[in-house]
């Protein structure tokens, strides 16, 4: 143990922020926060991203987590916290770990039930927090004597269980002083994961090891919980060791190249390919990593997947069949099971029958459609290492039949789907790959109707210098919805915007680039004007389509989950 | 009773809200609440009024509600739900009734625990409507067996307290037949108030009439429960009928004609003008009525009114002194003092002491400041029945120096203080006075920091053909901020944009009139062109402001509040 030294509470946080990776922290000011972004605007370390809402600056964070492992936003008492809930419920349904830090009044004025504006005028500062019970995995309020050790309990948590959590830290509190150690370096957090039930794990794997050996057939099945509890690494070495075919969920794509030899395509049960949908349903056992049975994730509740032939491998335990082993962790299975199997044959000599596009009949017409769309993304756009950020619409629909290049990782959100998230997530995945040893592009698909939801975060990219790539589908509303119920219905139209106009309105110095697209032809020269030379500036590409046309997984999924398509939307 | 009929749920629902006088439903649609909509659209008494994201339509619900007396928002489960919380937890701060209907998923997978979108994948159903319980004063989750007693019941609890309600429509209940009269004006809603304990009453009202005759001054604070709990009418004959002098507070600015002979201007602690101060602090008996006792409401609790001589008039109970009258409510009492109380001399021979505007020294510089641009606003630009919203910034202090109109409105979040409010809010209003016998403008002043919040409601005005008149303060940054902390810290900055654009990026065609304005000059000349001829348009009038110049009153909070004022920022 190092020498103690006596720091502020306000300072310690931020250097066990810091020592977590975070080097963006999210926010709006607020007079209960503006002392401690003081402190954060005073660390050479860690910079301050100002939001124009609290809500956008939410996602964002959330969009940051996603790329850099966690992520963190500052929020102000009530009226800041509750703007931000429903990006942190977000958060949690999608297992992103988002530290939420807010600002509150000062002990006394809580103590003494002060009628505070941004309260309800009833004297109960507790509620707020309250209402973030359900929605974070630890939830705390500093004061001097607990905050070392509450901060590196709730800093844990986060990290441990990939969920937000919640610190409250009054305007009193923040720069109180605590004792720690001189180097923190000395003292790090401690984030070991929970070690498996040895006999337990044990049993686990004699059984499972039992089963593939019986099997004639074996694939894998990679989901969400791969990529949130970062086991992408010991589950690909483990699909190498065996040579098991892998299929990825919707949520789970890009957890595997898609031009991996072991890839076998997106599994979105009867949504699926034939090929992808037979290559797991007629598999005699089936390796589920990580599963996330929601809705979108499964086309609408058609997996087949028995759970009579699946072995499914969580963060939290183990199921064979009916059997289920608590507490043994995927994390620490995964790779003991991977020594314990014997080598497969050589990966070069396997080929992946993956065929991303579904050949679809070229229409000569210069209307740009979804089938059409996709493809030219697919063939002609996305390069290695690009993030593809997809809104819960027709964008991300549509990018299930696009096959990702090398590197590149997808975040959008399939399960909570809260429109305008991804405007948001934009911002902050761009400022965690700004100053990346590689160089990512951050490519963002956008329906009108949600970009419209969130639209004045583009302003914050635009002050932050970032050079995301932006493409607008600009198909009159939201359609989406029109296909759910309401196709012609007027609460299914929105205002239409001169979205050519974005750059132009959110600044006073000319930057980016603006094209707009509605014909085939005027598509193909705008891609290689983005392709052609680097332009390190915000790109927003706005691409006019029908209101009636969707993407054939969106339909197929709807029809699933809905039963009816509307004949006007029904694939000629 | 009339005869019986079958009606579908939410008609039924849709046909009550009407009833308590609804005529514009605000919300996003979403596939939970979708079916509900067709209703809506389809019912000729009722106009959706879809917004670009829920925080925004919460805010406009709540500003239409201010005029209306109630009003009523549709969002969707999860997401939609918890994009709106703060705009109801404002209204619930507030004490504005407001309806919130939630589209959720169908009865049967609320019990399967279906791990559907927008649920935080653990098939926790009742999660959000939780969330909801410290900020509504009624939850319900529909059937078809409750649908008739709970939707009465809630909006009845809605009505009589002011304050909002939460109701849960499944997808499959919506169009559920229930029993109900045929002629539902048969069978109306019980908003009647609960009456006063009568021997309780009698008692207060005996003490209070010997407190008042044995008195040599007294006068009346009137507050936001007086407007809010619909007693203004009770209050003015209680005090034309006394002949007592009457002072507001911020939050109750308005509730009296500022014009009244009667009317003693606003009192705010010692941030109130010297005449105003005295009048209250020196009076020997003081009868507070609706009284809410929060910072930015008292001056930073620099009120000097004490319990020992005060009579407190409330929704829920009266208190002379120190004695507590319980479930007492002002609503009964009030008219029956009135009638008690001997007629005081003739109104006419009272003359208001009221001087509304601080007399400034005149600074010759072409330069917009706050002392000056209110007192122009008062003398030059406001006219009788305005409805006048700020937002808790610059605006509403700066308003506080500012002499309504005969019959104006003031709208402002001056306890939830809610940045951003202002501007759904005015789109609220401006519905709410649409179609009235009266024309009423609807005047925004609003920063450019709040405006950034909600920008993008300025659509949903265009959409609907509205003309509220917008004025954004644009003094580059959170100025009511910079005052409390921060001065010159780059959190306090904000991304500058070109507001004069607002409404060419809303809008493929050209509607509106825009008008930017850096000099007095400008200022005189914009005045003019406004008031010259009328508009029916939508007016966004951009000016430009020092960030280190603040009106007085604001000045004076942050000094009693926060207890130091940065130099560059004191009035000279």
């Amino acid at each position: 143990m190092s020498k103690m030294t006596k720091m502020r509470i306000g300072e310690y946080l931020i250097k066990r922020l810091k020592q977590l990776g975070v080097k963006h922290l999210f926010g709006v000011p607020g007079d209960f926060n503006l002392k401690f972004l003081d402190l954060v605007e005073d660390d050479e370390g860690i910079e301050w991203i100002g939001g124009c809402n609290e809500l956008n600056i939410g996602y964002a964070a959330d969009g940051y987590a996603r790329i850099n492992k966690i992520g963190a936003v500052v929020t102000t008492f009530g009226v800041g916290e509750l703007s931000v809930i429903n990006a942190i419920a977000g958060s949690y349904a999608e297992m992103v770990p988002v530290v939420h830090i807010v600002g509150t009044p000062s002990t006394q004025s809580q103590a003494d039930g002060a009628i505070l504006h941004h309260t309800l005028g009833n004297g109960d500062f507790r509620i707020y927090m309250k209402m973030y019970e359900g929605i974070t995995v630890a939830q705390t309020s500093l004061n001097q004597d607990n905050a070392k050790s509450e901060i590196d309990r709730v800093l844990r948590e986060c990290y441990i269980k990939a969920r937000p959590v919640y610190i409250s830290l009054p305007t009193d509190v923040y720069n109180k002083d605590i004792d720690v150690a001189e180097d923190l370096s000395d003292d790090p957090l401690d984030l070991s994961y929970p070690e498996n039930p040895r006999e337990v794990e044990e049993a686990a794997i004699s059984q499972i090891i039992e089963e593939i050996h019986k099997s004639k057939s074996t694939i894998i099945l990679a989901d969400v919980g791969t990529s949130r509890y970062s086991i992408t690494k010991e589950f690909v070495n483990f699909a190498e060791k065996t040579g098991f075919r892998v299929f990825t969920s919707p949520m789970g794509k890009g957890v595997i190249s898609e031009n991996h030899p072991l890839f076998g395509g997106i599994y979105i049960g009867n949504v699926s390919e034939p090929h992808v949908q037979h290559g797991v349903e007629e598999a005699d056992l089936i390796i589920s990593i990580g599963s996330l049975k929601s809705d979108f994730n499964t086309g609408g509740f058609s997996y087949l997947v028995s759970a009579a032939k699946t072995i499914e491998l969580r963060h939290d335990r183990v199921t064979v069949f009916y059997a289920v082993y608590e507490n043994v962790s995927m994390r620490q299975i995964l790779p003991k099971l991977t020594s314990r199997l014997e080598r497969q044959p050589d990966l070069t000599q396997i080929e992946s029958p993956y065929q991303s596009q579904p050949v679809m009949e070229e229409l000569s017409s210069q209307q740009i459609t979804h089938s059409w769309f996709w493809r030219e993304i697919a063939s002609k756009f996305l390069k290695p290492n690009d993030i593809i950020i997809a809104e819960t619409g027709t964008s991300m629909f549509g990018l299930m039949d696009v096959r990702f290049p090398e590197g590149a990782t997808f975040i959008s959100q399939i399960l909570y789907g809260s429109i305008g998230y991804s405007v948001g997530a934009t911002l902050g995945a761009t400022l965690a790959v700004k100053n990346g040893k590689t160089k990512r592009r951050v490519i963002l698909f956008v329906g009108d109707g949600s970009f419209q939801v969130t639209v004045q975060e583009v302003s914050t990219m635009i002050r932050n210098n970032l050079d995301p790539i932006i493409f607008i589908i600009n198909n009159d509303g939201y359609t989406i919805e029109r296909l759910i119920h309401g196709l012609k219905r007027k609460y299914n139209d929105i205002q239409p915007w001169q979205y050519c106009k974005t750059l132009e309105y959110f600044s006073t110095t000319r930057k980016g680039r603006t094209i707009q697209v509605s014909t085939k032809k005027e598509f193909e020269s705008c891609i290689s004007q983005l392709s052609d030379s680097p332009f390190n500036e915000i790109q927003i590409i706005e691409i006019i389509m029908d209101k009636f046309d969707a993407p054939r997984s969106l339909l197929k999924t709807t029809e699933n989950t809905y039963k009816e398509i509307p004949p006007e939307m029904q694939k000629k």
